[in-house]
Order: structure tokens, then sequence, then C-alpha cells
């Protein structure tokens, strides 16, 4: 089978033929354990990427918990991990220091400010299937102009964008005190006021599906949205690091889903602005990483959540990185 | 002095030259009596038109209360005017009598109806300003796609404009029963949705001014609403010939001005629901009329809202003829 030839490929030192190899047994087995302990273990010893090797590890105890050797295998990447997780962090947080320190009547962070923001309405826009391109989305809120055969309803989401960024920026960065639903519930007002006004600022009434994921039914949205809160607001929740919190609020947020449009968005306004509250650029997810961004968000139903936090530290690695550039 | 020689001219049958000298006489002094009355009795002589005389008549009484001269004149006219008035409602009922025998499935009634549609979507929105034409109004609607170069807004004008049509079309027409405060905020809400998320379907707080005229102040809008909706609802307004109740719901509400934006609109939509629940079709203010329309506003504000009545009449007629002339 492809799994054996794969492993005598690795044996003779022949990478490439054997990761293609791998590749297509998981692409025929995609949750058999033992083809992703074989395939993690070739992440380890031939490509010394131990976070693949973890995460192939993990995925195996999803589909075989207690499995023994996944558990051995993970006894030894999971510290190596751990550790390349807390080094990130660090990293990550040095800059945001650097950052921090900018003055902020420098021209030049002024700039890339304005050009960020920009990028991230347009790319959390491109997110959801807004056809408008960067330029275009920059066009729109200079001028308040339409742009010709593209739907009136893209310009108005783009318009809720800006108007939740505005929101969030006047009535909730700086502001001190509990994160509280009405917050939710006015950031979504914000964001979909111009696009649906009748559901805008509300909950769901109905059942609905995204990809795999099915979020609880709207009865009990308040009650989800209430413990959302409590975590929010809780000793525990406030003593993760920022990025670890902001990921996991995107995730909880996303995963009950209490709105009918708009849910992706919130959340990562929501994530954004309490990034933004711990001194960090507001996060770009680019728009040519949707299937990535949804993978992730799958692994965390099935499980494992850290794939979405390291995904969400390494988009704040990159924003922050092109603000250090420019500045 | 001009109106001496105007009354010259009038002596001699010099109608053009007259009517200008009295026209430069009122220029001059819009507002006196004296002028007014013998402006009055040069159309009254001159030219037959008992209309103009009996209007100008009853300016001169609104300066002057109690003027013997324009009593005695009035005398003459009124009663002329009250027939004509009489006699364009019967004319006007019998071509609505033709209209709604005519059967539902006609197509070129279809076609008239969608036509008038856009037109009066197109009116109504150009009458505040908005730069739409005809055919752009037509491409927004048929498309949802957005004209370049326009403004966001004035397309979330023009899809507002025709929710709130939907919903009157939908909710409000076909309904039995009392109309109430909910049903005018409702309409306001849709008209105003995409434009203005945060103010749709709300009173206004602050003061405003039209023109010269100075709405009712904000802490008594609910109440004054509530009066119109008593008057709405009572049988002295229900007795009332259907063109006549539906222009003075359209002047009350335009006199409380109750919100910040969108009163003109929302009150030309609460007059058309109540011509179409007696048969008429939704009534089209054409733009090119505005400033005779803001003039006879400003007649009502000063007393005398029946050149206003009057013109909802001529408005209702041309509206009828359009779709006699198409069918
Ligand atoms: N398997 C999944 N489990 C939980 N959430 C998911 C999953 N796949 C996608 N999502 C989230 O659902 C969002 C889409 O939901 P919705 O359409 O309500 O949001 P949106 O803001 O309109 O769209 P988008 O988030 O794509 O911009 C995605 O952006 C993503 O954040
Ligand atoms: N002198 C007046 N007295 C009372 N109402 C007036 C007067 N002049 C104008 N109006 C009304 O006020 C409206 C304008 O008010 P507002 O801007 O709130 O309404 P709009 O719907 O945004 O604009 P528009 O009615 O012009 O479409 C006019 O359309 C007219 O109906
Ligand atoms: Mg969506
Ligand atoms: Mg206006």
């Amino acid at each position: 089978s492809a799994i054996n030839v794969a492993l005598e490929m690795k044996e003779k030192g022949k990478i490439t033929k054997a990761q293609k190899l791998f590749q297509h047994a998981m692409a025929l087995c995609p949750r058999h354990p033992d083809i992703l302990i074989n395939y993690g273990e070739f992440f380890e010893t031939s490509r010394q990427d131990y976070l693949m090797a973890d995460q192939l590890y993990q995925q195996a105890l999803t589909f075989s918990p207690g499995n023994t050797k996944a558990l051995t295998n993970r006894k030894r990447t999971s510290p190596v991990v751990e550790e390349l997780d807390e080094r990130r962090l660090e990293r990550i947080d040095e800059k945001r220091d650097i950052l921090i320190q900018m003055p902020e009547s420098s021209a030049a962070l002024k700039r890339v400010k304005k050009e960020a923001y920009f990028q991230q309405l347009y790319h959390t826009a491109g997110i959801e299937g807004n056809t408008m391109t960067l330029s275009e989305t920059r066009f729109i809120l200079e001028t308040r102009l339409a742009v010709g055969g593209k739907s009136i309803m893209e310009h108005n989401e783009i318009l809720g964008l800006d108007a939740a960024m505005k929101f969030i920026n006047s009535s909730l960065v700086n502001r001190i005190g509990k994160i509280t639903v009405d917050d939710i519930l006015n950031i979504h007002k914000h964001l979909m006021g111009f696009v649906d006004p009748a559901d805008a600022g509300r909950f769901r009434q109905t059942q609905v599906y995204v990809g795999g994921h099915t979020p609880p039914p709207p009865k009990i949205i308040p009650e989800s949205i209430q413990q959302l809160i409590q975590w929010l607001n809780s000793e525990e929740a406030l003593q993760l690091h920022p990025i670890h919190y902001a990921a996991i609020a995107h995730y909880k947020l996303v995963y009950i889903h209490p709105f009918t449009d708009g849910n992706g968005r919130t959340s990562r306004l929501l994530m954004n602005w309490v990034l933004m509250q711990a001194g960090y650029p507001p996060v770009i997810i680019r728009k040519q990483d949707r299937q990535l961004y949804y993978s992730h968000l799958d692994t965390a139903n099935k499980g494992d959540i850290r794939p979405f936090i390291r995904f969400i530290a390494d988009c704040t690695e990159k924003t922050v990185d092109v603000y250090l550039w420019a500045t």
C-alpha cells in the first residue's frame, strides 16, 4: 500500500517522493490513526517539523483516543511545540513594545495605520465573499461614492465594517470595565445596519449550519452568550496571554453563531477589540488564508483549539511586522 | 405707483401689460391687502380665473382679517371655487372607477403599474435632492447593482423607498383596522433603514426647522403624533373625500416633522397608503413641482390648506390620467 512505499522512500532518504505518497494516503484515509502517526513521524525525523508532527499525533488521538503510539510520540513533541509557541509570543510582544513606544505623531506610523485600516476592512469583507478590491474599498471609504457594476450591498458591507470599527475605536477600546452582551449586539448593529436593518443587532430566530458545524439552537443563544460574557470577564480568561484570550473569544463567538449573518465579521471585530486593548494593532486575516482559517476552526470543533490560536498568533505577527517594516 | 398704472392698463384692456405690473407690485409688497385684492379682481374680471382670485382674497384676509372688500369678493368667488373643486373630485372618481373595473390580469395595466412604480420612487426621491435619473432608479431596483459615481447613500435612499412601498403593499394596504403610531414608525424604519440605521423608526430628539416653519419641540412629538393618529381614525376624518383625507394626513405629519430626516417621504408614503386603500394609484408629486409643493405647504401653515388639497387632487388626476392613457 501507499503507506509502506512511503516508509520505504523515507528510509532511502527520498523525502519528496515519500511526502507525496503520505499525502496520497492521507487523501484516501484522512482519519486513519496509523497513517496520521506515520506521517507525523515523517515530519519529526525527516523535516524536523515538530509542530506538524504534534498536530498529526493530536489528530490521531482525536479519532483513536488513548492510542499508545500517538501518546508516546506526543510526549516528545508536546514540550518542543509549547516551547516554540512560548518563544513566538515573546517575539510578538517584543515587536508590539517597539510599536507602542513609537510617538503617535510619527508620519510613517500614521500612514501605515491608515493603510492597514483599509487592508483590514478589505480582507475581512473579502473572506465573507465581498468582491471589492483593496483600491475600491479605499475609494468607497474616502469618497462615499459607488463603484459601478458592484452590488449595492457589497458597498454597504464596507460601510458597515467602517462604522463598526469606528464604534469600537471611539466607544470600546478606551473604555474601562467589563464586556457586556450589549457591546456585542452594538458591534453587530453597526456592522450590519446598512445591509440588513431588520436583523442588525438581533440574535437569530432560526437554526443555522456552518460547514460541518451545527451551532446551538436559537432558544439557548442568550444563555450561551451569557456564558461567553462570563468567561470574557473571568479571572481565568484575563490571565491568559492576550493573543490566546483574543483567539478563544473569536472561536467561542463564532461557535455560538448567534446571528443570522455576520458572525465571522463580528467575531473578528471582537478579537481585534481585545487585541487593541492589549496594545496590538487590529489583526488582518488575509482572504487568501480563508480555507486555512476555516480548517483551523473545524479542528477546534473537533477538540483541538491550539492550531487556531497558533494561526491567530501568526496573523498577529505578520500584521505587526508590516507596521514595523513601514515605520 | 405700479398698482394705479396696472388698473389703468386693465381698464384699457391691455391684459398682459396689466398682469406684469401687478406681478411687479406683488413682488414689492407681497402682503399688501389692497394689492392682493386688486390683483384678485384682475383675475376675476379679465381672466375669469376664480380660483386665483379666491386665493388672493384669502391671502388678503390672512394679512388683514375682516377686510370688508376681501370678504365681499370672496362671497362671490367661494361658491364658484367650491363648485369647481367638487366637480374635479367627481371627475377623478369617475376615472378611478374605470381603473378599478379593469381586470388585474390586463398586460397593459401591469405594465403601467410597474412603470408608474419606478416613476413614483424616482420623483419622491428626487424631490428630496436625490440625483438618480429615472432609468438609473429602474436599473438599481432591477439589478441591485450600483451606478458608478453616484453616492452610496443615494442608492440606499432608493432601496429604502422600495422597501417601504413593499412593506405598505404587503402589510398595510389590505389590512383592516385603525392606523397606529407603529405603522408610521415602521414606514420610516423601512424607508430610512439603509440610510441611517440608528435613527430609522425613531422620533427626533432635537429641534428642526423647515423653511419658515418651526415644527413642535421634540418633547411633545409623541403627543402630537397621538393626536394625528386620533384624527386619522376619527369619524369626522373618515367621512372626508379620500383625497382630502390623504392630503390633510400628509400635511399634518409633515407639520409635526417627527423625524430628523425623511419626513417628506414618510408623509407622501402615508398619503399614498390611504389613497391606495381608497382605490387610487399611488400619487406622483413630480420633482419639477417641488417649489409649488413647498409653497402650498407654506400657505397651509399660514392658515389656508385648500391650495395644498387642490394640488394633491391635481397630482392624483394626472397620475390617474397616465394609467388610463396607457391602458
Ligand atoms: N467549521 C466551522 N465552525 C465554526 N465556525 C466556522 C466554521 N467554518 C467557518 N466558520 C465561521 O463562520 C463564519 C461565517 O459565518 P457568517 O456567514 O455568519 O459570517 P460572515 O461575517 O457573514 O462571513 P465571514 O465570517 O465569512 O466574513 C466564518 O467566517 C468563520 O469565522
Ligand atoms: N413650509 C413647510 N412647512 C411644512 N413642511 C414643509 C415645508 N416646506 C417643506 N416641507 C416638507 O418638509 C419636507 C422635507 O423634510 P425632510 O427633509 O425631513 O423630508 P425628506 O423626506 O428627507 O425630504 P423630502 O420631503 O424633500 O423628500 C418636504 O418634502 C416637505 O414635505
Ligand atoms: Mg455571511
Ligand atoms: Mg431630507
